[in-house]
């Protein structure tokens, strides 16, 4: 399903530390200098950047909430050691352009990560023609968010093994010889639940896990919608965001009534992620509560 | 117990994270440049000072395998930006001379770092009278070593607050307004375990469980004694070094037997956590088994 063949990598405490973990792997083989990421990036990219010492280009957004891949070019320069993408932005799940991004990375040789702590576990299933872009160096992905794992549970992928071992550190007194993580100790059970989770559930189990988000996603468009209320953009995937300047007056008022929604800046609106323990009739008694308060 | 009123900070995934994040929170405050640890100490602070870019400066040992303080005054300079000290050492367990070391760390007024990931829970049970020195930044401790806790669990705790402000990261679509971790999303289950077990063992519970470790760590070193291996040094808690040459031939033979044992390399010798669910049976069976093989 996923053309990852010859990948590796190792099982993070999530998106986080995979995104920390990339960039700390461009950084190690390129030196010190620049990155660029998108102005939708998680702020775990800021925290990377300041962690590691590396400066943060952002690059704009087009009209759809998407990483403008056409002002990649300028942007690039000596000193830009990896560009960093995404698949499912946090606030609206976009898609960056990835094939475009490739090709502009690929030209430059400059390593591509791919940070795609949400949709990791959605797009393939949705999209089964999905195709990561061929020139790509490492992707992150988080069972314990739509791989229905447990937390703490995070996938990192390098394409070749030289970004890997740009994270070795020596550990001289265990039976391995060497780490490759950022934490040092970490639980075992949760990579063993998440093989068994995977398991269980299969590429079937999680096409109906995915199918079942987008028709109550459909379904709370549907109910908005009759409350005036649209998407900001078509969603790519369960998460949806109705623009509305009156956000935190609705969001206070909603709270009394015991419904904590989520805030989007850019678009500024309600934040929806439609997950898999929500039912339609979840969706229909708030919009009747939401309606009450308009 | 400890004197560490007025101290704050967070639960980490264990010492790694706290060592990477007290000298982070360091540099953020000072700028880039060095710092000073013993060469005693634990490979995350190697994999701290890669991360953060910040250049580690290897204090001696004396006979006793503690950082020799007095080398200190000769290491500071005008980019150092703190200095580690060991509350057990990883190989030996053994206590860095604390109170002189912080005396010279604050006429310098170098922020000071204790780790404590194994020490913590083991020092302040053995020895009641122990103090943590008056002058200190941050201390580390494991409750998922001798704390009894799950993993992951660790602790970091600052002096002040302006150390925890050093590591601040915003994030703008949570319900909390910003981030000290070094992961994002983290297991609250951990925290709650190793409140529960606290609570559950109090210190007299922890009195008892290092006070079994220690007997039976003395019951090794007789038992070894006969064979006429003696310990590097007079242990200072559960863990202890019988010094020999012969140690790669010996851990050969015993995983024959089934018996898999640690090596340590400074002193070159036989190394042994005694942890709490070791009985004197086992070190009985394991001492005749290995007078087979010598």
């Amino acid at each position: 399903m996923l053309n990852l063949r010859g990948f590796c990598g190792y099982m993070t405490s999530g998106g986080t530390e995979a995104n920390i973990q990339a960039l700390r792997a461009f950084r190690n083989l390129k030196g010190r200098g620049n990155f660029i990421a998108p102005e939708s990036r998680h702020f775990s990219v800021d925290k990377a950047s300041e962690v590691l010492g590396i400066e943060m280009k952002l690059a704009p957004l087009n009209d759809e909430y998407q990483m403008d891949a056409s002002s990649l070019e300028d942007m690039i320069d000596d000193e830009t050691i990896g560009i960093v993408a995404l698949l499912g932005s946090t606030e609206l799940g976009q898609i960056d352009p990835l094939e475009e991004i490739s090709k502009i990375a690929s030209e430059h040789e400059i390593p591509l990560h791919v940070d795609g702590a949400f949709g990791f576990f959605v797009v393939p299933f949705l999209y089964p023609d999905f195709r990561f872009p061929e020139y790509l160096s490492s992707i992150s992905g988080d069972p314990h968010k739509m791989g229905m794992s447990v937390i703490p549970s995070g996938i990192l992928l390098f394409s070749e093994k030289r970004f890997l071992e740009a994270l070795r550190i020596e550990t001289p007194y265990l039976t391995t010889k060497h780490q490759y993580s950022l934490p040092g100790t970490r639980p075992g059970a949760s990579a063993a639940a998440t093989y068994a989770v995977m398991e269980h559930l299969g590429k079937r189990g999680y096409r109906q896990i995915v199918e079942k988000c987008m028709r109550n996603t459909r379904a709370l468009i549907e109910l908005m919608s009759e409350l005036g209320f649209h998407p900001a953009i078509e969603p790519k995937m369960n998460i949806v965001v109705f623009e509305t300047g009156e956000v935190d007056r609705i969001r206070e008022e909603l709270m009394k009534r015991r419904w904590l929604i989520s805030k989007s800046f850019r678009p500024l609106g309600m934040r929806f992620v439609i997950m898999p323990h929500v039912e339609e009739e979840n969706l229909k008694l708030f919009v009747e509560d939401l309606k009450r308060i308009l």
